[in-house]
């Protein structure tokens, strides 16, 4: 198969943790005969550094023109604490998250046996958790206008607005997850306050009886962010808007106590974006100490989501399990001192995989 | 001293609750000599279902000419489902706290020794956990205008609005308590997107020169999701606008192991209000199994912050704490199946005070 893929390593440690994957991927490709080819964009910090922008219309042709996109992490807390600053990376990711349609971010949460005792949840709670969040992620709060200040600067508002449409076509993606998991599907909204979230329910009550083998809870963000931590295993498929998903997507990351190693795939249209939940961790960069394999797992759900080759997706996270059950792993899971850098970890699994 | 309190029991195993906090209530009055008076108010969906509305003006003046409000829960299930229902009894609750001017939800999270294995958070993360939030709690998304739908009903739409003077005054009351705690002060927000949570970040940047003593920390809502579960003993006192604490404050009562225990007061103006922070729990509603012990420290916190009396205060936690030493407690959080009905931990209590 012909491939393009776009990588946008972004800011802090994406750019190691995206040559690891672009390792596993090559050695894929290699193996299964696929041609590859890659693309290299800038967006964030890095971006605005070298062109003032976020995210360069160079860099949004480099994505549009892709299968997929592998992305990093975005970030720099130099542009954290200016709340006026003009230009922030945040932005860049919003604008391509728009400019691309990738209307949907998949976060699955799971456990992996050896890691597990990580968790700061007692492992009774935690064993066995496997939810996936379906995020609306180019809608709400985060688009909606009027935004801004009144002319004093004395007075901020902020828009929250979602459309029928935008909330079935989400829907409908979790309404099918739920289908091919454990059928049951949980709407989060606020909907005894917010108008908006009274749409969201009122339209998936609507879409229920198109789906009689899932079964439909409906519960208060307030209640999920408890119950989250409470039982996360009462949970199978959680669809939600754009800022409650964004609060309890970081929230279920540190269920599991893997949280370096969550994938997560942005959907919605035709080229579809991949990227390791965690931030740019701006302290480890460039010290080959970062994670990878929240990258690389990333990248086994480019082969599934994007290209259609679960095989291919199969293989690599065989070898990322390997790699944690031979304790191939940097210094963050690494138990007894025995840390791999970033690098040799890519190095292991690329070699693993031919 | 004179007393006016109102009472407020609301829905489910509110009135249960409620009962055993007048009694120690009274107790406390009879020990130190106070005169107590007590006038009871509907509100939430035993109001709609009595008159129709969820906060009637009856309930108000009686709120309104009193020193302090004691509040049980308010919800019912019948309400939940039907986002097109026309009064809701949450609408009673949102009125009450505008209408009163309770801008300022204190809400502390802290353990209990003998309870703290009840936590679904490893032991090492949760002892002696000691935080507490002041969630903004008249503004913000709750609030907003316009807020609706377009015509054909088929977008919604909120507004999150801020003015700088009612971040001020809430952010004031937490440089004020973290001046009297650990002096460390985090200020939660959405500043990389929301306009608003900018306003809250410059306001806060503004003011925290004036407390030289506090440190202040400001963190991103998504984030503080996260390490509240993570290292929730990094936090001392946190200050954040309504929707975020709703989801947040809702999020840190787990940690603890102690929900039902969990007290909250309301501030900002003459009248103050104290709740638990459980709900309505419908399911338990009539059987005198719900645990009043959040009331009843809802109740000390009354004392402490409405009328300034610490030692009245002190002496309700201290038989609280004597009522876990002895195991005079409720189901949800008796060993060895040796479970007191509600109504009997409320006498007990009301017993040892006098
Ligand atoms: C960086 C930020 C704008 C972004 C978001 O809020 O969506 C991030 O938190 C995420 O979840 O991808
Ligand atoms: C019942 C609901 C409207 C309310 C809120 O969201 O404020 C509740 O969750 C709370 O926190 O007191």
């Amino acid at each position: 198969m012909e491939m393009n893929i776009a990588l946008l390593p972004g800011d802090g440690i994406g750019p190691e943790v995206i040559a690891q994957a672009v390792k596993v991927v090559k050695a894929v490709g290699k193996k299964f005969g696929h041609t590859i080819t890659f693309k290299e964009g800038l967006v964030g910090a890095c971006a605005i550094d070298a062109t003032g922008d976020p995210y360069p219309d160079a860099t949004h042709e480099i994505c549009a023109g892709s299968d997929a996109v592998l992305f990093g992490a975005i970030g720099d807390p130099k542009y954290d604490n200016d709340p006026k600053a003009k230009v922030r990376p945040e932005q860049g990711l919003l604008r391509m998250r728009q400019k691309l349609g990738l209307f949907a971010n998949v976060r699955p949460t799971f456990t992996f046996p050896s890691l597990v005792h990580k968790s700061p949840l007692k492992l009774d709670r935690v064993d066995g958790v496997d939810l996936v969040f379906f995020r609306e992620l180019t809608g709400g709060v985060y688009f909606g206008e009027p935004r801004g200040r009144n002319e004093q600067g004395t007075k901020a508002f902020d828009t929250n607005v979602y459309s029928k449409e935008e909330i079935v076509r989400l829907a409908r993606m979790g309404f099918e997850a739920a289908q091919k998991r454990r059928k049951l599907l949980t709407c989060v909204d606020k909907a005894n306050v917010m108008a908006t979230s009274r749409l969201w329910r009122e339209t998936v009550q609507e879409l229920a009886p198109e789906y009689p083998d899932v079964k439909v809870e409906y519960e208060f963000v307030d209640a999920v962010a408890m119950r989250l931590i409470q039982w996360p295993k009462a949970y199978d498929v959680l669809i939600t808007e754009n800022l409650f998903g964004d609060i309890l997507t970081d929230e279920a990351s540190v269920i599991s106590g893997s949280m370096g190693l969550m994938p997560s795939a942005s959907l919605g249209s035709k080229v579809k974006l991949f990227e390791p939940i965690h931030g740019s961790y701006p302290q480890a960069a460039g010290k080959d100490i970062a994670n990878p394999l929240g990258t690389v797992l990333s990248a086994s759900m480019m082969f599934d989501y994007a290209f259609g080759l679960a095989e291919e997706a199969k293989l690599i996270s065989d070898v990322v399990n390997l790699s944690l059950a031979e304790g191939v792993v940097t210094e963050d899971i690494a138990e007894d001192g025995k840390a791999y850098k970033t690098s040799e970890v890519g190095d292991w699994l690329a070699a693993k995989i031919l």
